[in-house]
């Protein structure tokens, strides 16, 4: 029997540019009655990183260029919203029924380039870290400096997906773990090659981590303990470059 | 504070055609310690349930039609595995690099319509449930009368996906829970509209059973413990319909 836990940590003060999210994570997981153990995987959602990186953008004060007030027109979306997630986009993938699917800098695909309205004050627009995997390596080094255990960290988002109904939750920054897990050269159980078989376990600890989260509670972390974590990696390993890729 | 666990049921043992999977999940169950109780939710992966089904095909009794050859040397691949795949495919989504990308017959979109040969004898094909929903439903009421207690339950493949590398846990079949929850009309702590926030929970609980399970391990069961599961439906439901999707 291998057993894995899932703990929502509540009690997550708002987040504000320069908030201590490390120790903020730290005092909420010693409030919740589940302070942190060597082998913890600390997952984090995008929003809260973001907001304490102040990437919050003030809709007022945007100009939409020329080709964000054509896009908006034939998106019907706000022209400054189109501007802010233009300006996000490194390359548009699709643009179809008020969705502009983009390729961010950092190599995700995902709808609006992950600018995102909810959760923060009316006015305003949150961005996506500019690096989620410098965060997550700077998070972890400064809770394991608060705590002296040794913790892995996964930043989450949750993204739609083709074919599928519904968003998950995806890995975009992560540091003290692997984020895929390659079977290539085992055996199955017959002594098969298990030939193609990579899980991208980052990912699956996303899904997992959002089962606890919720949208509209104030959950933004949870911590996944006993899952036997290995190795090192970034989230920027997730992200399949457009020529692997057969969609793009 | 909320928490989840998963725990995988190791011991089971090997399932042929006409086993009787219910007795043999409610059997490790007891055996691992874990004690069935209500809420939890029974994760088990398709194979075992394709098995007890007798859903393998003997590769040697397989005649390729004449377009199953032409393919198979477009991709490099066996014309008798070509002719399963095709005979298991509805539409073919994309045919490239040895892949065929496949909308089988539950609307699933996957490589090989979920064809497969890992963990089965080196001359048979493994070919997803006839109606994987009708397998969970049939299964959830035969655990519940062995043990007495209400549960759910969610039966699982890993697919790969656009745009990011490795495969995660989906629900291709399940009972007992609803499997996207929607936000719509719910308000974020600032009172924004939560507005197309749906979330593929049934997805999230596949791919987080999927971190216990492993692929060369005898853990195909997991229970999901912990989590407030809610109301009814389907793993068809988790199948974006073509007219709906943008990448189709």
């Amino acid at each position: 029997m291998s057993s894995i836990q899932i703990i929502g940590l509540g009690g997550i003060p708002e987040v504000s540019q320069g908030s201590d999210l490390a120790e903020i994570i730290v005092e909420a997981s010693k409030k919740n009655g589940v302070r942190l153990q060597n082998g913890d995987v600390v997952v984090i959602t995008q929003k809260i990183v973001s907001k304490a990186e102040g990437r919050l953008v003030d809709i007022s004060s945007i100009e939409p260029s020329p080709f964000a007030h054509r896009v908006s027109k034939f998106l019907q979306k706000d022209p400054k919203v189109v501007e802010v997630i233009l300006s996000e986009t490194e390359r548009v993938v699709k643009m179809v029924r008020g969705l502009i699917i983009s390729q961010t800098k950092h190599g995700l695909v995902c709808a609006n380039a992950g600018v995102d309205h909810s959760n923060v004050p009316r006015n305003l627009l949150c961005l996506l870290p500019v690096s989620p995997d410098r965060s997550a390596k700077k998070l972890r080094s400064q809770i394991m400096k608060l705590t002296g255990v040794k913790i892995s960290v996964v930043i989450t988002d949750t993204f739609g997906r083709p074919w599928r109904e519904g968003q998950t939750g995806v890995a975009i920054g992560l540091s003290g773990l692997r984020p895929l897990d390659d079977y290539k050269g085992k055996k199955d159980d017959f002594g098969n090659d298990l030939k193609v078989t990579v899980i991208a376990i980052a990912d699956e600890i996303a899904s997992a981590a959002d089962l606890v989260m919720g949208k509209t509670d104030r959950t933004p972390v949870a911590i996944v303990r006993g899952y036997p974590v290995e190795g090192d990696g970034t989230a920027k390993a997730l992200t399949r470059k457009p020529l692997r890729d057969i969609f793009r």
